[in-house]
């Protein structure tokens, strides 16, 4: 049942299946996520600070989400990062053309070598106006699929596609990559990729089985000043990486309540899940750093949210009495803070804010035995050439650690979504199938980022109790090469 | 036995010893601390990334620090804060007047309504030139106690004293307290107070037992953003309280190798003990907006420790062959992160770094559900003041909201310690002596900041585990009222 191709949103499912999902042993995760969900309680959890020995009290160490892979699964993933044939043309099918995946569609117009070949999206007259920007660009009008929610399946099951790219709400990213590999498609996902763990090992165990690609298309890995930093530490020059901190803190309140886009359905997880709900965005770049999947991996996690006030105060202050907004009620923690331990012994900090009235960041420190370098604003700091105990600026710097790939694409990226970011990762995506080479990140690193929200969940849950990841690579980790610094 | 005059400090006691005090149910932290002395193995415990059910492998809860109060101890705390007799005077005896502490008493010789009766130190020489800046200042010579690394006893033995203040190496904090209270005296420590969960009890018995004030001197709590943002907070200005991030990030390298000073014992620490050894600089500030003790408290914390690189470093980088540093250990991870829950629920996380190159920084962030204080550098945003998603910088608010007493004492306190911070603690706590006021921050503070020390030794040696924060004030918490908006 949880192989059922229409996975559960929180929001879909009642509390009856969650257990039975329990009782199965997978989807542990998930419950933990809902049987916590009251961040105050929780708080003042009774013996939490009470007199008498132990530990804090918390569900029993049983309830712990299993980091044990599917019988079902091979032993060990491929020896080497998967690569599939090189092609002239990626024929892509675009699921979701809303803001975010309309932005992709654009950025692959802006690619040599692609064709657009196919669009799925509920809302049809969007699915119109993209499909327009195509025929305007002077090429064949793609074949539109707008049959309801799950007529992604009719897509990939009838097209000729060498790649199928989802943005669509979250609760469809697993469901359309499954579809799309198991029809012989290469599979691109928005963040997060899945929000179970039993979701997570699902796009391992099908991009295994299919031997088809299934990337996690983090944008911010692509950012200029995450990417300067990715070519200082391959350089070497922060030495060995120790800490790291990270997150996503921005202000979606008005997003989160609004009745069009990600207003329709983002909102549903604030109200269901207590945990760091969207975690990729400042830990991929982090990741890459430490080389996660690629000589370290992520071991544990401990994790906490704060109370939850945030969105409730916004509904009181901005819609009118007897509106249904107004008596809603979220589970998510106002901020939850993680804290993850990884193989090597190194430690990251992952936040998460969505709630609360900020200015944004992504927080972006990474700290090594030689030096560090700290977002929000930019500085670097490294022994022996920056003054001690003193900063340099990103400006004094960046000329000299630019990345050669913004180098090479920031007159093309001009103008592309998020700063140019977003046109430098499909760029990237396309160049790796063309040339038939392993992605940038693969379907290991999807699920080993993804994997942070529902294991923060059951934390949070359980007292902040430690929860180990499942090693996704099953060893592999230890020997795949390292992410270089790639040119464009 | 743990109760001896002369507690142990790590470097000096040796294992067998701390396993018994672990078998008597007492100082169970330090040995967790000891026993989990190497950061890398920890990061790769066992199963902590491996398949199989199951949070991450450690000790059993069995070994978790008691939360529990002495047996010897009152059932509650008294119901009111303490208040001493006012006094038209107050008689002082200095415990160690090597740097630090010979700053407090340029200080308090410049505030009104002080003798400074008696210094104690084993250096000698440094104590007859602090000696002879009282007598320039036209005071009586004060009397000296030098006959070793106890003669503080005798001085609190033989002489007419209102106040003990020590600056000593960490070890005597709480002896040189203890003798101060049980002769009579007030005592007033630098930080920590104290660094076993034991210890932190010992001086809250002692203190309710003698009726004498005990108060641990964070100077940071005085500094003039963190009281700008006290006034803030007590203005309702963030809203409710919900997160905050502090710590102590301070390059140490120097002073730590250093033949003098902190150099001769502050190593030893580092090399035996691994968490967050120095957590009041950062936390104080956050305590006192979020009124810990005076209506919320320390729950519980989590905490894990980075591989441990950047002491090892320097030794290497800076002493010749041959040189007994070079082939130092040490136990302590480079960076510790800690995550604190609060009664209400509130998250605080607490970052420890004094061995690597970086700049100065005590993060200080604070947030509530209207808006948020970070600092390095410093900045406020507030929802419906600021500009949306934008930070008004400190220069252009402090004006507005600089604290009561920077503006009384900004000209007395030009020129003393740390930008002159410590002048004004220095001045607060002869005031509330002088006029028999609760003092602004108690023996139970003194308590739970310290306490963070020795609960996270034992969640770093225990594979993040959550460990409770015991109850110091036995439920007083919820009734003590909060410490106000104080003037001169």
């Amino acid at each position: 049942m949880s192989r059922s191709p229409n996975p559960s949103d929180p929001s879909a499912l009642d509390r009856r299946e969650l257990l039975k999902l329990g009782a199965l042993g997978v989807g542990a995760a998930a419950v933990g996520g809902l049987s916590g969900c009251t961040p105050t309680d929780e708080g003042a959890t009774p013996g939490a600070s009470a007199a008498g020995p132990g530990p804090v009290p918390g569900a029993s160490a049983a309830d712990a989400p299993s980091a044990a892979p599917p019988a079902s699964i091979a032993a060990q993933a491929p020896s080497a990062p998967f690569r599939a044939p090189p092609m002239e043309v990626v024929r892509v099918g675009f699921v979701g053309v809303g803001l975010q995946g309309g932005g992709h569609v654009r950025n692959f117009m802006g690619i040599e070598g692609v064709e657009i070949t196919a669009l799925c999206d509920i809302d049809v007259p969007r699915m119109e106006e993209v499909a327009s920007w195509v025929e305007d660009d002077g090429r064949p009008r793609p074949t539109l699929y707008g049959e309801g929610e799950t007529d992604f399946v009719r897509m990939c099951e009838t097209e000729d596609l060498d790649l199928v790219f989802t943005a669509t709400p979250w609760r469809w990213h697993v469901p359309v990559c499954v579809a799309a590999m198991e029809n012989g498609k290469h599979a691109a996902t928005e963040v997060p990729a899945a929000y179970t763990i039993d979701d997570c090992w699902r796009l391992v165990e099908v991009a295994e089985a299919q031997r088809k690609h299934c990337v996690m298309m983090e944008n911010c890995n692509y950012d200029r000043p995450e990417m300067m930093v990715f070519n200082i530490v391959k350089q070497g020059l922060l030495g060995d990486l120790l800490h790291a901190e990270c997150g996503y803190l921005h202000d979606l309140r008005a997003i989160k309540f609004s009745d069009a886009n990600e207003g329709l359905w983002r909102r549903d997880h604030s109200r269901e899940r207590n945990g760091n709900l969207y975690p990729t965005h400042g830990l991929g770049p982090i990741a890459n750093c430490m080389d996660i999947n690629r000589g370290d991996q992520f071991s544990y996690l401990v994790s906490m949210s704060s109370p939850s006030r945030g969105l409730q105060d916004f509904a009181q202050e901005n819609f009118p009495e007897g509106d249904p907004k107004r008596s809603e009620q979220f589970a998510l923690g106002d901020v939850n803070a993680s804290l993850i331990k990884t193989a090597l012994g190194r430690t990251i900090y992952v936040v998460h804010d969505t709630n609360l009235p900020r200015p944004y960041s992504r927080i972006h420190m990474l700290q090594g035995s030689r030096g560090l370098f700290q977002g929000y604003p930019n500085r670097l700091h490294i022994a022996g050439r920056s003054p001690d105990h003193q900063w340099e600026s990103y400006a004094d710097v960046l000329a000299e650690f630019d990345h050669p790939l913004w180098r090479d694409l920031e007159e093309m990226s001009a103008g592309a979504g998020h700063g140019g970011m977003d046109f430098i990762e499909d760029y990237r995506l396309v160049k790796c199938l063309r040339e038939g080479l392993p992605t940038d990140m693969n379907v290991y690193d999807a699920a080993a980022l993804s994997a942070v929200g529902p294991l923060s969940e059951w934390s949070v849950a359980n007292g902040s109790r430690p929860a180990a990841f499942p090693d996704f690579t099953r060893g592999r980790w230890q020997s795949y090469p390292a992410w270089e610094v790639v040119r464009a």
